[in-house]
């Protein structure tokens, strides 16, 4: 049995920093780095991108609407066509950085109000699929366990890799409790790790309703903006292991390939 | 003999337009295209690569600093190192439209104060030299014939073309000379076109001082931003081919290199 | 019989323009101006104001959701009090210029998105009038005939002057028909003509549907984007005028008062 | 004796905050509150305002380049005019906030690259001079002890109140040690705070060469950007306690004036 861990890397901005990258990279096989619409500049990407790969982590770009200030949790109701350019966008500079540094993109998630809305909007998901799929090297998407993104890629042929939330409630359709609702969140470490256990180990997790639904992931997601989020995401780690789940990324980058120098003039 | 054309296209914003790409496409056999620092957008980069790819029109990343509202056009005390990273993120977004397109970004070119500090900055033009140097995809950089770039380049070992602008008063260092000084613009198309033919024939331009002045260059810049300015770029052109000078890109972009599926978990 | 015209200004942005505000300001009574947030720069703001009061234009705020790239066209989940407060950093903005320029803002009208969705979001209405009603000088709401904003308005006893389109096509109920319906525009100029003349006399407008509506409005827009709009606009103040109708602003602004300089140490 | 404390405050952007505002406008009797150009956005304006309203603080708009990714440390060619332009903008829209809070911006400071600039840049400090005076509420300049926005100001008739640093080094000739020199920062508390006391009570201060200069000061500036700095403030205020010197504003907000309400339609 084995996992991926993800986390979001390289929030900061400018003079603004954002939890403990380098702690965190000591934890996760996967790295969904800002590529600056909700977070990220291109001194913290080159930093963050070199970081992991150094330490040989996985490095996806991590894509969002355009919003700054409102780091990327506010819906906006971008037409699809405008989506997919904001994506390749994103994916392009992110991989120049992650090449730079030895390593390449070899993934995309979708962030904050963009993910939520990929989790149902089929037109949104589809633009954001078409988008990734026409970048010229091949990249998996990270989606939510059970959504759209989920089912349409598959029927495009986009691989994927489905995630799912340790620390987060679950309805017993096996979607997200809304963060709104009681039991969004939990906050207990020795049940976040046994959930975690749980669903790396049987594709199961209680739901808020008591009941037990089938929530099948490749990959976990942790946190690492606060210090007791960075203790939860180790927490998560030495459990798996204790289990004997195999803590590994679900891709390796990889190495970029020589190309031709084209003939001057 | 034979030389190449390039200009500045993409520069429009969001709702805002600049020029008229799609004539100026049919003129020249290099763009300049703006990467979203000094203008473009996303989807305005997607049409424009797309438009220059289905030409034939060599793609090159024309990279700034970070001045929407200044059009790049005002000096900033940028560090080396953060001015790098800048590149580095322009090019690769460029880059993945360009390929998305079927073409490949080929050059890059600094963009106004950018541009106009690299031609005596040698901190700055080696930090720029070295982020395109980093990037995974051999990139020529296109240069201020006589410019410190230029030299520097060389030194380093990065390809380069030098421009020259056959609208533009000259030296008699061969320094162009500023706008704020009469004598920096040459309006007459007769004159621009003539000027055009010797830079292209003979290496050589008339100075403001009425001297004589050698400038090597691989390329002549042509500007498309207003009516006139595309009616001027199409008299160069058919001046230069009267002349007996071949227009042609200074370098051929290289087809995508397809690159092997990282393993799926 | 007395109406005002009022019409979208100052919307370029840094090296860029959009529309002939010169000429539109010796055609309207009322200039929303532009503060930044979809359109408009410091500069261009200055600009704006000082030709506005030159002409005794009555300046307003035209404030929108935070988009540039969009041009504030772009629904976004903006919580309440966000808006509020972007709301009223627009507004100060907007009226140093004009205060600065010997005039002063009178009245505020929200823009893209955000107009529309305040016709029938009470919640969003309610943020943005209580946000005007903070502002320490009295201002007046420039809102849609008959929209949410406009009875919300009225129950929290915030002035408004209600507005009508003469060249948008009106639905059987008196809402403005969506641009993605036929019907939508109407472009001929004599059409819109009679159309602003019957509402501003009789307060009646055809709808789609073959019924007349009633649409009572003390403000009607006009555009001025492109040579034809301006044209369309000289030709309804025209029509106005040979109908009898006074064309003149809904508010005069008050000139600034002084007041007493702070006791310095 | 007497003497005021002021703070930059308000430096988050989005969801990123930056030192504590809270406990600094416990220590300070001016803050300097950031209007989104280097720093800062809407709603942190108005939640800051608000703090510094509800405890008597003295509000003044703390104007910048238009740079948040460099925190306005970087800097910009900007044209006179245009600088202006920003800074009216900044005033009135941080203006508009501390009179929503019942309060009134009594000054202006600059930041960052811009205030450095105004120590020797005539033609900018002119610019800023005119913007502020240009503003239809009378406000006062803050400014560095010895500079030429001082001098400038004085000539043109624009109240100043200059600042000292009991944190930083000076030179024999009064002016800051460089940050890239030795000697440009104290950390010692009790040196700092003695260099306060000495600064308010004598307008004295021992240079990096070893003799003792004059400055003249109304206003010392502390910081409050780390746990660390916000407790030397707090020293620095008890010091100036004990020495007897009263820790006061330089100018107490004038209450927002009532406006005849302008004639609506």
């Amino acid at each position: 049995v084995r996992i991926d861990l993800n986390s979001d890397l390289g929030e900061g901005y400018g003079s603004w920093s954002l939890g403990d990258d380098a702690a965190i990279l000591d934890i996760v096989t996967s790295a969904n780095i800002a590529c600056g619409f909700h977070a990220g500049d291109p001194q913290i990407m080159a930093r963050t991108t070199a970081l992991a790969a150094e330490r040989g982590v996985n490095i996806g770009a991590h894509v969002s609407y355009p919003d700054l200030r409102g780091f990327g949790r506010r819906d906006m109701d971008v037409p699809a066509d405008e989506v997919a350019s904001d994506i390749v966008y994103q994916i392009g500079a992110l991989d120049a950085f992650a090449r730079a540094a030895g390593s390449a993109a070899t993934y995309v998630k979708a962030h904050g109000a963009l993910y939520n809305r990929m989790a149902h909007d089929e037109e949104l998901a589809g633009a954001v699929i078409d988008a990734v799929a026409s970048y010229d090297r091949p990249l998996t998407l990270l989606v939510l366990a059970g959504s759209a993104a989920e089912r349409l890629a598959a029927q495009r042929g986009l691989p994927t890799v489905s995630e799912a939330f340790a620390d987060r409630g679950y309805t017993h359709e096996g979607a997200l409790v809304s963060r709104r609702q009681p039991g969004a969140v939990i906050s207990d470490p020795a049940a976040v790790a046994a959930r975690a256990v749980r669903l790396a180990t049987e594709h199961l997790v209680d739901s808020v309703d008591g009941t037990t639904v089938e929530v099948s992931a490749g990959s976990l997601c942790v946190h690492g903006d606060s210090p007791g989020a960075t203790a939860l995401a180790a927490a998560v780690r030495s459990s798996l292991r204790e289990a004997g789940v195999e803590v590994v990324a679900f891709a390796i980058a990889a190495p970029p390939v020589p190309i031709a120098r084209p003939a001057a003039l």
